[in-house]
């Protein structure tokens, strides 16, 4: 018997889906602050840390106006990109090196937030859920300017840092 | 002994989770042409293996032109997006609803491969390598317009199909 046969079971299980994603999201992210050296980007992942406990109660707002229950299930792409971040923070030292890879990763994780927001906005419109929309789509500008700020952060500093830290260990000629 | 020290080190990394991913991919994609039953979905599958053959010949002329070597590792992310598909299909039968899932599986993909692709670009510039930034940058524009068509797909015809199905489904007032 499968477990989704209609758009409202859709919604709820990406609802559950990307609100597992938040939650794994908020443990993950004091870890990432800690492991940067770059004062910008700790605070960027700070932050982001507070918008996305905002994030998880508009999704609790969105649950109890709907009277919907969310299905206890666990975000396995969620889980695979926090799989990396930790990947990142083992096999490379603290300094603009490592922080060019958190960046990246943290991009991927923005991009898995903002498709999957950007779905659940086309499907609570299409299921009359005005104001579901309206409070998905806040979230989902936090998590576009978060990645346009990660990228700023990338373009302007951390990728030139992590080119002349690469210079400072080759030997003079 | 960290494995990763340099930003040409971190490059070789992320080329080598994206080579992955794609490579993972390939096999996905067919699996998702038979899931659905909308040619258009279906066709655009399709399309996008073709595409993604080509982004990974692209990879290969990056490897061959900087004279670099990818490291066997698996992409974790993929790994937990195509599960995701797997559940999909396993989950719901065959027809609308599914269809939204897929599209809302594949966007998740589409903005990964967007992310990862954008961060590359970021770091080949940086690192001078003009004409890998170049070929990302072609790539980076296919997955955008996947992405697009995907979610124009979702609003012009897949998410009313759901609907419509579902009031199929429910007795007559």
């Amino acid at each position: 018997m499968p477990k989704i046969t209609t758009l409202e079971d859709a919604f709820v299980h990406e609802l559950s889906d990307i609100y597992s994603a938040e939650k794994q999201l908020t443990k993950a992210l004091p870890k990432l602050a800690k492991a940067t050296t770059n004062p910008n980007l700790a605070a960027g992942f700070t932050t982001h840390l507070e918008e996305t406990q905002g994030q998880i109660e508009r999704i609790d707002q969105i649950v109890e106006e709907l009277g919907i229950k969310l299905k206890r299930i666990k975000c396995l792409a969620m889980e695979g990109l926090v799989a990396e971040g930790q990947e990142t923070i083992d096999e490379i030292e603290k300094g603009p090196v490592r922080d060019v890879m958190l960046i990246a990763g943290a991009q991927k994780v923005e991009h898995y937030e903002i498709a999957s927001y950007g779905a659940l906005i086309a499907v609570a419109k299409a299921l009359g859920h005005k104001n579901a929309a309206k409070l998905l789509a806040e979230t989902l500008a936090e998590e576009k300017a978060t990645d346009t700020k990660l990228n700023g952060l990338a373009m302007s500093e951390v990728n030139q840092q992590a080119l002349d830290a690469a210079a400072d260990l080759t030997p003079a000629q």
